[in-house]
């Protein structure tokens, strides 16, 4: 059988993941991966199952046999890397968000949409079994019409702040997720938003000039309404929570745990806290979002998250972004043509 | 409208609790109260809704206004008080066990038939909201025929040892309740029993010739299985729940609770223990099971737990004691003649 | 000992809850209800447990044995009404909310205070016991501080047409207990609303000027974020959760439910839908404000819902519809002077 | 590193399931699978992983490159297929049970014994995340001294009737599971056994001479008491419930599910049913076990289930047998020496 040969470009913490996940496909290839830290990273390559390692993405962007690249740099190399990986017919699979700006991100999927290459963004809840779950149902009108999306999203702890820095804030780096998450269950567009945030968790974010602790509302085109409420620390762990309501009912995604257990004590009932990050969380999607991905490039058929949900997730965010600033609602615009 | 004219013999704390729940009830005048430690009682008897107390049962036994008379002394005086006050023609409610001896129990029962008075034993657990939807779903087929039924019955804490003499031991002071609601959810009669049983909890209770751990297996009539397990401390509180098993599916019933607050801290997620103990957690049924007979005597209606369920509860308690001490299975006689 | 004597004005579904609650509580004589329908009430008011019915709320507020007015006459009523107990010295509980008008609840406000009479608001939720018992974890810390407020409130089915017209409209009739719980679990003022808000459940109301389905983002004074969302019909029932996290943890009450069964089958596993609506969900809460109400009269202790909680939550619902008219967040003055 | 090289005799479900978690294990290379229907396979054995198929066992025992041994055919065959691979010094993992003879079973012991070699039995139910944790807190102190243990173990449907011929019955096939979980919690051993069975799924099993429905009591050495109650027919599923209940508290496992999703709709609040069957509930568990079995032949280690665990959960199982039979319970002999 045909394989993929893929290279990937950034060995952070995502990098490694997506090639952790990519070795058990015993249709892919990994030939080679590229980081500006590559000679660090030589105890972890021995035992990586990627061929060669390299500092210069070039190499990868350039090797004829690499057909797939993955794009785990941060996020503000994102647009580059695509244009230039589709410009040498490579097949695309990049990180959230595309850019923090709306014009890139648009030049980028231009370049994409002449190659003609796939293109997946790394939105891997969708791939959640919960969440698809969700999304399957929703489809077989368990809940009717949708009239409200709810989505409970909180990190176990903040990330730190040399990182915030270059997130491009909660909105871009955290929300994003949700928003697409939203956009999906929705299947349909958000056109305003109005975004709540606030600096509560640690005042060295608010310095920094971003919040950490957020409500969002969305509206959507076909006059459902959505929140998103966000927090960068919740002490009991990642709280991933969902909840569909229509006029047929509605449906909710409680967090996932270790165990089942129930320990009946003294003082209370405890069962277990939330799975401890989106590592252990979302290690099923992650798995999922490259094994569909691989699938779409053997088998020719369109991929999970198309270039569009990558620009309408970022164009959220910027909404959100301005939201908060302003303290207005925002239109969201959905014409690619922008 | 008619109202029904109560004596209370014996004001431990059930029959202080029976007095607070009918002192609610518009149709019923609650006469007399008896007690041995009657001039103990000045106090509560102040506040306590009962016209008259007296030392006396038989003031309650001859007094001509009362009709309906409640049986809360110890076990060991309740076929007496029966015989006395159905010749007497009055109704009677009698807590469980009806007795300790099989034969004392079928004479009462001869003289309360014979004196075509009402008569109902305090199986109170059938009255509640849980249990009763149950048997009711039962009746409706939710769970086909039924093969397993399950049982957990579990004290908070054991009663004082001088009790433990005088309560019968387990069987007949615990699992009576187990027993009457097997009954009465499998809608079949138990005809065979085997009881394992152990000392864990408190070695003083074996000393007094008692087991505190049980697992009891019971054979039904229409070929169905049950199990019973029983503890005199379960540390985390009153834990009551109940299985029935078909081949159309499974009815679960959980403990209750004083909240539903589930509460996420750095530790894990927790939830309430359940309700402390029976003056708790049947508190409904309690009051369910007395409206319910006052309901029965104004309407003639039979009522809903009859003689023969005291009498069928007893022999299987006596059953169970037997099987224990034999370390044998023991069918259970379920003709009345005997 | 002191009894309460009470006169209820208006004898509505609401003004029936109160008087068969007050009928329990030994401590309280209803001597006089009044109700424009009086002649229509000759049924009910026979079991009713009430002394005198009347058309005439001045016979209530006229006579001099009656210390204590319930006001259940519709909201346009309330402050004339409170303005004209409070000046005959009466005891006041008064249905919510207390005004459509800013002006005419300061009015009353000052009238009250210049009596110097108890006033309580039904706000009837405060004394639900999973509500009450999250508000007591918060004072004891249990989840820090408070960083978001989730409620979701939902009912079974919207009001019929003709009620809609005079409620005052979502915000006001509805959203208006999840403003005061708000508060209530926050301990601090809403500064700031932004309500979102659509026509999905049925275009009548729409017609009506109102809306049946609302997100609404609230800003508390001490930072913290509070989010509603309401719909006036959930299919499966009355929804109504909240959701309280902090920086030490979350804690999360779920909906009542008639029973806790389980009910495994072919298909899926079954448990109750919430309890139907807010005479089921609130029976006990119902009860325990009237009972609080009666023993902050005996005994002289302040009310648990005082003048203030009204004048506040009808400012938020105030604020509320002013920001989903002009889709701008709207700032809450809760300077009482105004 | 040093590769386990490992043979596999019989390629039916439980083979297969083996081969192709092997698989995965980079540390493993899968030389032959012998089968006597191989020419049967040859679809299957294209893409199985396994570089030779072959219908002699003889094969695998005769290839010297063969260090390991899974013996995943018939139970009647186990005993002898034991004792020729140990005589030619393989590491064994061998299916549940050993055998259905205590005889056949203690001279593969001593063989095995003898030899030296590493010998695993296949309960996987040991490695399942659930219940693994409620053994590690039992270890933890969490439930005190261990005094009831409760295993429900129900099947989703009945294996065909062939199947139940040369099951050796309930106990040896479906039980045999639950005792060794009952000992494995308990960390003592079952000293003896009382057993009630029937026949309420299908006529058609009793006719083979087997039952179907079972609650079986235990009796541990240290006091403990335990219970397990079977079906082979659960409409809803596979059912896998495991409680422990100690003098500090207790700790429940449920079942696991596809999602965690609850569905309100306009007639109750729906979940999903348990994961199908044994493939799927216990899939990651079957995954455990081989990779620690391969683990302990690379690092020399025990094995996580010795023989000693086979032959006591068949002894028990010889008793439960006998116990039904009799109706009598009856002594388990822990002595190996027998």
């Amino acid at each position: 059988m045909k394989k993929v040969t893929v290279g990937v470009i950034g060995a952070g913490n995502i990098g490694k993941l997506h090639i952790n996940n990519l070795k058990r496909n015993k249709n892919v290839r990994i030939k080679m991966v590229s980081d500006l830290f590559a000679d660090k990273l030589e105890k972890w390559f021995a035992d990586s199952g990627v061929e060669e390692i390299t500092k210069e993405y070039n190499d990868i962007l350039n090797d004829e046999e690499i057909d797939t690249v993955f794009i785990c740099s941060p996020t503000n190399t994102h647009a580059t890397l695509i244009k230039e990986a589709a410009s040498k017919g490579k097949n695309i699979f990049c990180e959230k968000p595309i850019s923090f700006s709306d014009d890139e991100t648009l030049e980028a999927y231009k370049t994409v949409e002449e190659a003609g290459v796939k293109f997946q963004v790394g939105f891997n809840r969708r791939f959640d079994k919960n969440f698809a779950e969700i999304r399957k149902r929703i489809g077989e009108n368990k809940v009717g019409d949708v009239h409200i999306i709810k989505i409970t999203s909180r990190d176990p702890n903040p990330p730190n702040l040399d990182y915030i820095e270059t997130s491009g804030g909660l909105f871009f780096d955290m929300t994003i997720h949700d928003f697409d998450m939203a956009r999906y269950l929705a299947e349909s567009e958000v056109v305003e938003v109005f975004a709540q945030g606030t600096n509560l968790v640690n005042p060295e974010i608010g310095k920094k000039g971003d919040i950490d602790t957020a409500i969002i509302t969305l509206k959507f085109e076909n006059g459902a309404l959505g929140v998103i409420d966000n927090s960068r620390e919740a002490v009991y762990g990642y709280d991933q929570r969902i909840e569909v309501f229509g006029n047929g009912g509605a449906i909710v995604a409680d967090n996932e745990t270790p165990t089942n257990l129930k320990y009946y004590h003294k003082n209370a009932v405890e069962t277990d806290n939330p799975l401890h990050f989106f590592l252990e969380r979302y290690n099923g999607s992650f798995i999922s979002e490259t094994e569909q991905f691989v699938e779409s490039i053997l088998n020719g058929n369109e991929t999970k998250v198309v270039f569009n949900d990558g620009i309408m997730a970022q164009r959220i965010a910027q909404a959100a972004k301005e939201s908060y600033e302003s303290q207005r609602p925002v239109k969201v615009d959905n014409e690619i043509g922008g």
